[in-house]
């Protein structure tokens, strides 16, 4: 019943530990530890290449990027394989991160139909059943389903979506960075603001920067983009502008960055495909977004999978079920900027 | 400045998973994901051993077993290296758990001279500065430390000493057991009430328990042994008496039991040191269920760390400085009984 890996995986180093924690000392001189993110990691034996740090999306951890729901291997093992050391993190107040000095209320948990919608596996108006998407590249039966459903966390609070937040996380990624050395920033859905603030924070340690379908995007206040209609205002206030300095927005000019879209993100779908919607805009807003970094001099380009024939991913094409191909194509990316082994399956 | 491993790991297995979720349907047709607790594993290729399951104890997560507070390899790969399958498991709503069905309310942080003193690293009595145990067999430099207090994750209640907690959690475990067939049982300090409770509901699946600083213990309805008096009265409230009818009791006789405390756990110190007073009360306690376990056919014993020779060890054996000596000790006791490989370092 257990996962079996198709063929024995060797590993030069293997840990955990924390990073970027605060420190607070009470009048009475006891101190309390909080606030820490979490990293886990895995290298190959004399690693070629630079280290991939994956940091998972909203209502995530980092088990996002391990097996798969269906049980199978995930981006963590895959791009150990391919030769990097990976390290994967609980952002602070999240998963395995430290206690956080947060209030003690915290939102309920999320129910399922709002997850299986704005992720993208398909269509669900409860009460009627669930439909996928008819190419969906997702696996079919309950227990996969089950398994995706239960890897949403605790959340401590809801999805944060202001600079000062941004400047929280990526202060300790900062931190992370220091200790590791130069990585590539592989970032998914409400973590691609962490990844343009990290990379700003940080642009020296920072090799490029591979974001899955994220919903925010940095622009320079003196070249705030018009904005992007769409018939749906929930989905509108899933993707707000995150707006820097002229400074700070040109060190994202420095590394190559790729952002990546999935499948079924019609241009014109019911208003109530809450999903569809919101990475229509999302992906308008990448155009946007590489327009600014590239008339600035900077390297941005945008994939999306179905144009170069891998069709059905949802907002996870990591962990899809054609999550080798969608690896393939972030080693051609890769491999381009010499940063990667070409894909050789 | 990560930690390298002393030698290649090899695995022939690796993964992660959610086991034992409840799913709920609201009026309005939709689901909810909830309560699941989570696994990591890894295997050696070819594993000559049964399973090893491992379940942290209190304010803590599967981290408890991962890379020491000092970057040195902790249990989980002391085990997979010693031919062993290894699960290591966040409890449900905590750390990697899927979301909680609890209510929103959460207990605060935890501050640090409560964990310094209970988990018997020394003392402290702020404002004074806190002082290490002389022979403490835990590192002393501040970035360890460090990394020892941001272990605790975010705690969504206070642990809970009662038996519908209990088998809330051991139903869990059943059906991880279940998935993953007759395994070694090893818990930690709060989770060792749970490792009695899962024992109950499966002893066919529970080949032996170890437990390192259980504070719990069971005892059959019709022999509930007389108290344990001691000083403070804190410490008695965190040993209560675990009160099961005498068929379950019954079970724990079915497989070998090995207790296991540390150092400095004096007889007779003063009464604000609450973590001696704690654990000095848990050795009796242990003392009074071996013989209870015992006089009914069963194997329990306990073993004192100093009495063979290892010295200095904090409420976490498995990570101190000499948790290698202290594995050595485990490979002793499952050699004998069939279960693991002899020491061979």
């Amino acid at each position: 019943m257990t996962t079996m890996l198709k063929s024995p995986l060797v590993l030069g180093d293997q840990g955990s530990f924390f990073f970027g924690g605060q420190v607070t000392k009470s009048a009475d001189g006891d101190t309390l530890h909080t606030d820490a993110a979490f990293a886990r990691f895995q290298a190959p034996p004399d690693p070629a290449w630079p280290p991939i740090v994956m940091w998972h999306g909203g209502r995530q951890f980092g088990k996002t990027y391990e097996t798969t729901p269906d049980g199978r291997e995930g981006y963590q093992q895959i791009w150990v394989r391919r030769g990097h050391p990976v390290y994967v993190i609980d952002q602070a107040r999240r998963g395995g991160a430290s206690q956080a000095s947060l209030p003690t209320a915290r939102p309920g948990p999320t129910a399922d139909a709002l997850v299986f919608n704005l992720f993208r596996l398909g269509i669900w108006e409860p009460p009627a059943e669930p439909t996928f998407f008819p190419n969906v590249s997702f696996p079919l039966d309950q227990a996969s389903l089950d398994q995706f459903w239960f890897q949403s966390p605790t959340v401590l609070l809801h999805e944060e979506r202001n600079n000062e937040d941004r400047d929280f996380h990526a202060a300790k990624m900062g931190q992370l960075l220091d200790r590791i050395g130069p990585s590539i920033m592989l970032t998914h859905s409400h973590s691609g603001a962490y990844g343009w603030t990290s990379a700003m924070h940080r642009p020296e340690k920072v090799r490029a920067i591979v974001s899955y379908e994220p919903n925010v995007y940095a622009f320079p206040a003196d070249a705030v983009p018009a904005d992007t209609p769409i018939d749906n205002p929930l989905a509108l206030g899933f993707s707000p502008l995150q707006v820097v300095s002229p400074e700070r927005f040109e060190t994202l000019t420095r590394m190559p960055i790729q952002i990546i879209f999935g499948d079924n993100i019609q241009r014109s779908t019911p208003n109530k495909d809450i999903g569809s919607q919101h990475w229509h805009l999302s992906s308008r807003r990448a155009e946007q977004f590489a327009e600014a970094v590239n008339c600035r001099g900077g390297r941005v380009e945008i994939l999306h999978l179905p144009d170069r024939g891998v069709r059905g991913n949802t907002h996870f094409p990591f962990a899809d079920l054609n999550n080798l191909a969608v690896a393939d194509l972030l080693s051609e990316f890769l491999a381009e900027h010499g940063l990667g082994a070409p894909a050789s399956r």
